[in-house]
């Protein structure tokens, strides 16, 4: 895959699967609403601050982040950490009208959070083939960008979905 | 959600992510085609004996099994071992006309390995609530049944895309 249809497939995704370290010490999965990227190595998820994913992130941050399009036999495996944070812009930055009925008390509500993931690796497959991206090269290919909403950019005719 | 409810997310599936630790010691997710189950709690998977997420389950069997309806915002986490086997029966069982393409030499093709998944708790969630199942009320639904294909039952209109 080149570094263009990796994006194609993250942006076209609304959700993503994260992969974590639970309570028990067992791997967890937790499937997440995501949108928000930074080219491929970075992402940002809202998210109740109580939930039991949120929890475990805390004591064991490093987790992964699994993009996958079942019907084109494509699949990219973002490794790294995944931080819980109450970063005022990252707040402002995803919350939509009508996100009061997630979260009564609006944006400062304290049981918004957003999980910050970045990643120090991405793994594809395909196929055609695998490949790995570095963090190294993850961090040169995203250094000009910003968080934007990729759906919203590459599936702008459905836009009326795809706030979040 | 009923166990009739959590036995339906199981069987409409065609896909399951896998997550396992990775050969870094990190969280690693990977989708795979899961439609062969013993009621909810014990999972047959065909995969590649090569392949990245068999070597990483002989070293660290302890992983997750998440079937998820992101449009019915219903998803099942299963925590549990996954172990590759070679097992006769298994490769067998699983074994469709055609898959010669992936594994030319037949049902004994080295490269054809089956990955167990039983589950020793099941976590699941949906709009309406969540809930637990323990491992001696997953042995206890789960006592009579046998390994079938699910989705072939549950969506035998399309019968033509089950066969796995």
């Amino acid at each position: 895959m080149t570094d263009t249809e990796l994006q194609s497939l993250i942006d076209r995704s609304l959700f993503a699967d994260l992969g974590y370290i639970g309570a028990d010490g067992a791997p967890a999965i937790r499937r997440v609403f995501c949108v928000w990227h930074r080219g491929i190595g970075a992402h940002l998820i809202s998210t109740n601050t109580s939930s039991g994913h949120v929890r475990a992130l805390f004591e064991h941050p490093e987790a992964c982040l699994y993009f996958a399009d079942s019907e084109a036999f494509e699949g990219a495996c973002l490794t790294g950490r995944a931080v819980p944070t109450r970063r005022e812009d990252y707040r402002r930055l995803l919350w939509n009208d009508g996100d009061e009925k997630y979260y009564p008390l609006g944006v400062d509500d304290p049981d918004y959070t957003i999980i910050e993931f970045i990643a120090d690796r991405a793994d594809y497959y395909r196929y055609d083939g695998k490949g790995t991206l570095s963090k190294d090269e993850l961090q040169t290919m995203d250094a000009d960008k910003a968080f934007e909403n990729g759906y919203r950019r590459c599936c702008a005719e459905q836009e009326d979905q795809t706030e979040g």
